[in-house]
């Protein structure tokens, strides 16, 4: 899926939201467990339940490879699954070089089929360009985290710029928006109009809305561009909105609520 | 395995060296893909050649995860196999927060009970803490790395400290040398001294001896401490020393001359 395919997405669904499969067998609704494959029974649900108001799923890589190989298969299931309209994000934030970081390149792109894999910076660019030479999939840079932790080390100042603002101008100087985004987090909203002048053109991925205390107000009103430029994601609000049978249909009602929500924003804005 | 367990084998070995066991399927020799596990046979036979003369295995999780479910199997047997006196360490480089990198660490430690995971600083210290809360196992954090991109980050001055060691710094404050060690690449001497001046103590898990150009007295010169405090990590140069039918001899012809190499050096040190 390529920029002008996403945007169109949004256009159309009046959505910019992310559905996070933060899938854990040990938080699924029991009756779930008789089925042979009960994540990827539970992912099918949530799917069908949530398609319609979201352009993205995000699988997070540690919960499948939690389950040892069984959480491979269930997740080979889920992208398969996926309508080819909806982009597929690994979350997995690898970071490595040379003959490794291309052989995690090929498992996500190749094997799995993902459109977007997340990755972390700091071993340098080397360490994202293996990705980054997929040249029709997404590698999504990790820059401004929503964590407590993102004080140690993201927010020094190197020279006059902070460290998370060198590694989004040294991105967005060799990759432009049309393959690369940013993991950009959402506690404060000044922090994400700063990481919008870094990189005007780029969507940022949004975690952090919800369970983590981001507000999507305060998200558009710093970080939107005139693409939109923004992914939101929310997990355990989405997924978790029940415990019980029915909580395919409380996710969509969540999902309803977020989409809605981002319809509201859009349409405000003439998108 | 603790850290006097581990300075023990040292001594016992004479050896401070770890094999990495990148195993690749398209590079091991052609007549072990008629057997059903080819990936488990070669690091079997890697093993089997190689045991007496290192203290570590360190297989890339990446080639693993490659070959999708199967992988992980090989990977599960490969590390049943490989006797309970030698440390085996997880080449991951994780690094996520919270209920993700809680389920990292449960996944290598108590899943595939590894003694020790790569983990990378950039989201900071609550990125580190999930695996270092198992105090029965190692962490080893990304520190300064060898490729040329850890100049992009690495090297950058935050205050009048480098990346790398303000990451040392903290992580060290919070962290001591019974659990965690550090990723030090081994590309120039001087940089590994002044890894070594932020943590004295801890064990330094040293890639980029041989291929990638590391100079294996200049790494003892500048990183050895009254605890050895190096594990020395080769992996192409033993493991794909010969591709044919003789490839574990000459694996373990190319791991005793290392091993040889490093007796000399402890024996010249009185260890």
């Amino acid at each position: 899926m390529n920029k002008k395919q996403l945007v169109q997405e949004i256009k159309t669904k009046k959505s910019f939201l992310c559905v996070g499969l933060d899938t854990d067998i040990n938080k699924i609704p029991k009756f779930l467990l008789e089925f042979e494959d009960p994540v990827f029974e539970f992912n099918k649900r949530i799917i069908d339940a949530t398609q319609e108001y979201c352009v993205a799923y995000k699988p997070n890589l540690a919960f499948y490879e939690a389950l040892g190989p069984a959480g491979w298969d269930s997740l080979k299931k889920t992208i398969d699954y996926i309508p080819e309209n909806i982009m597929t994000i690994a979350d997995a934030k690898r970071g490595d070089i040379g003959n490794t970081a291309e052989m995690y390149a090929k498992t996500v792109f190749e094997k799995y089929n993902f459109d977007a894999v997340t990755v972390a910076p700091y071993m340098g660019l080397d360490s994202v360009e293996p990705f980054a030479a997929y040249t029709e999939k997404w590698t999504i840079v990790l820059g401004l985290t929503s964590n407590p932790g993102a004080k140690d080390f993201q927010f020094l100042k190197t020279n006059r710029r902070r460290l998370y603002q060198t590694v989004m101008d040294k991105v967005t100087k060799k990759y432009d928006s049309s393959n690369t985004m940013f993991v950009v987090g959402a506690t404060r909203g000044r922090d994400i109009a700063e990481a919008r002048k870094c990189a005007p053109d780029h969507f940022f991925l949004v975690p952090g809305i919800g369970k983590q205390g981001g507000d999507l107000d305060e998200v558009v009103k710093y970080g939107f561009n005139n693409q939109c430029g923004l992914l939101v994601n929310s997990s355990r609000g989405i997924i978790y909105a029940l415990n019980g049978r029915e909580f395919d249909s409380a996710a969509a009602k969540a999902a309803s609520e977020m989409r809605n929500q981002m319809a509201e924003i859009l349409g405000k804005r003439n998108f």
